[in-house]
């Protein structure tokens, strides 16, 4: 966002009045949240004395515009946390551009050049991984920043909206036992994703309360996609004591345990009950419709729309941190055990 | 698009000269269908002559964003045509907003109000049905339209971009034939959908060239959605003479077709092929993966990204219609008849 001259004053005049750098101040001002607690009061109240004028007010034009960033356009939730983003946009008058980074191909052109020339109102970056040299140039725009992070990448200081994670993954082992399984695999995500961490947690937090230890060998370590829960799911099947359950930290994976439990002649639920995380769309198609953990993607990126115009408004934002409640989806994919 | 007064005099000077209206001087220069070819020519001509400048030249600003606007943001193949759309504007360094006509519900703001605040350069319209007073306010705002067309809805006075829905149905059935089948049940789209009949009559006809006659109990006219393939299916497998595959004219109404096999404890392929209709990306983790007609709905996007911006910068299009091949997809859903 280009400041004008004026503003600049005014920020400068700020930051020697609080004995803090300019940078610190646009940091409170963009709510984020490298910025001590003390530091931020004493810049509010001197923003609010001064009667500083925030953004808003000042550049009606940028806030036409916000930009929802992909990594790339093959999640299978975009379109998920585009309704929801769009949704709050289109109410309010502003219109959503969709950028992609592309990371796996070398466009013409990079998507921050993309951004700085559209002089946009605000960003919300899904699931990103900049790399640092992205990162800083973000900063240098100045831009209202917030993260949307289904997956937990890495921790940018910025406002970033998630799921409950680790209490979804509780929620499907609860689900399990409470069906009779004792014996459960777990496909989990990346381990150096923190939401992995999170789901996994939850998982053998919900084992242990009922008094079953979840064994390595019950234990794969998948990466969201499809082929890593088809071999997962084989894995466990080929074991002498075949797990009667298995819980994909994602719908993906739990469709490849859906296509290992088919070529082994076995059936769902009858012979393996299998339960998802995400809830996209299409697994209600399933066949048999799957059991899942719902993220609630669209309020995730309704949340995020209204978090970043709040920013380009010059509100502050109530926390660094929100994530959304998830919710046990039961469908036909789960039952009680056959053995 | 914001005419300049300047402009506004040469579209009227080249109309009064070659006879015709201001609005049909603009068709023209939109690249729209509804002017008969000796007028487009003559009106070209003049335009040429008197080296009239085009918008893109002269409105630079209008140009750093398309709009691509969905019915509702709930089309399974939405994410496709996102794609498809963003990697071509995003290397010419234009802004994609997305849009939603949100039918549904009643927002706050209508989709052409937003519109016409953001003065964009020109707007890819999906599978949209406008009514007559929107495609009116539409035509009013001047700006270069064109639409993709994945279903066939109704024909706006606008480049479409479509696939080869005919070719498609001929293929799927080619392919059940060649396997062995002789009794195919066919799952149809809504027959008020020009592509489901441009499908339906593909069908049929690679039956007819087989010997094959299509009987009525064996066309079950679905809406695209899930359930409507779930019914169709049933229906079939309740025949006493039931079909030995079956073509669904979605991959979703193919899905809906698993599950109906699936419940009647029948196997796929073994006991009923199954070949849908869309290739959505999601359909490679079916259990077993679909075979299924190809549509190319990246690359649909792409050009009509690209033929939007050719309209923006003035330039002339090839043709009012074009359609991109399917092609053929073969899997794990299709094998030979067992009985």
């Amino acid at each position: 966002m280009n400041a004008t001259g004026e503003r600049k004053v005014t920020i400068s005049a700020i930051a020697d009045e609080a004995g803090v750098s300019i940078p610190t101040v646009s940091r409170v001002l963009n709510g984020r949240s490298d910025v001590a607690p003390g530091t931020r009061k004493r810049v509010e109240e001197l923003l609010r004395r001064h009667g500083y004028q925030r953004r808003s007010a000042r550049s009606p034009v940028n806030t036409r515009l916000i930009d929802l960033v992909f990594n790339d356009l093959d999640s299978p939730w975009a379109v998920e946390i585009i309704r929801g983003v769009e949704e709050v946009a289109h109410n309010a008058g502003v219109g959503t551009v969709i950028s992609a980074i592309h990371r796996k191909s070398e466009p013409a052109r990079t998507w921050l050049e993309n951004l700085r020339m559209r002089a946009s109102g605000g960003v919300i970056l899904v699931n990103s991984t900049l790399d640092s040299s992205m990162h800083q140039e973000l900063r240098r725009l100045d831009v209202p920043l917030v993260v949307v992070d289904p997956v937990g990448g890495p921790v940018l200081d910025a406002p970033t909206i998630g799921a409950t994670n680790w209490a979804g993954g509780l929620s499907a082992v609860d689900h399990l036992i409470s069906l009779g399984h004792r014996r459960i695999g777990v496909i989990s995500g990346p381990r150096n994703l923190m939401c992995s961490r999170a789901r996994l947690d939850g998982y053998r937090t919900g084992m242990e309360t009922a008094g079953i230890t979840l064994a390595d060998d019950l234990i794969w370590e998948g990466d969201f996609y499809h082929e890593s829960g088809f071999k997962g799911a084989q894995a466990f099947l080929a074991l002498a004591d075949a797990p009667t359950a298995i819980a994909a930290s994602s719908d993906q994976m739990a469709a490849g345990a859906y296509e290992a439990v088919r070529r082994h002649g076995l059936r769902i639920p009858d012979d393996v009950s299998v339960i998802g995380f995400d809830d996209l769309p299409e697994v209600r198609w399933a066949s048999p419709p799957l059991s899942t953990v719902r993220q609630p993607l669209a309020e995730m990126g309704a949340l995020a729309a209204r978090t970043v115009l709040r920013l380009a408004a010059g509100e502050p934002v109530e926390s660094p941190r929100l994530e959304l409640a998830t919710s046990l989806i039961i469908r036909d994919s789960t039952a009680a055990p056959s053995r």
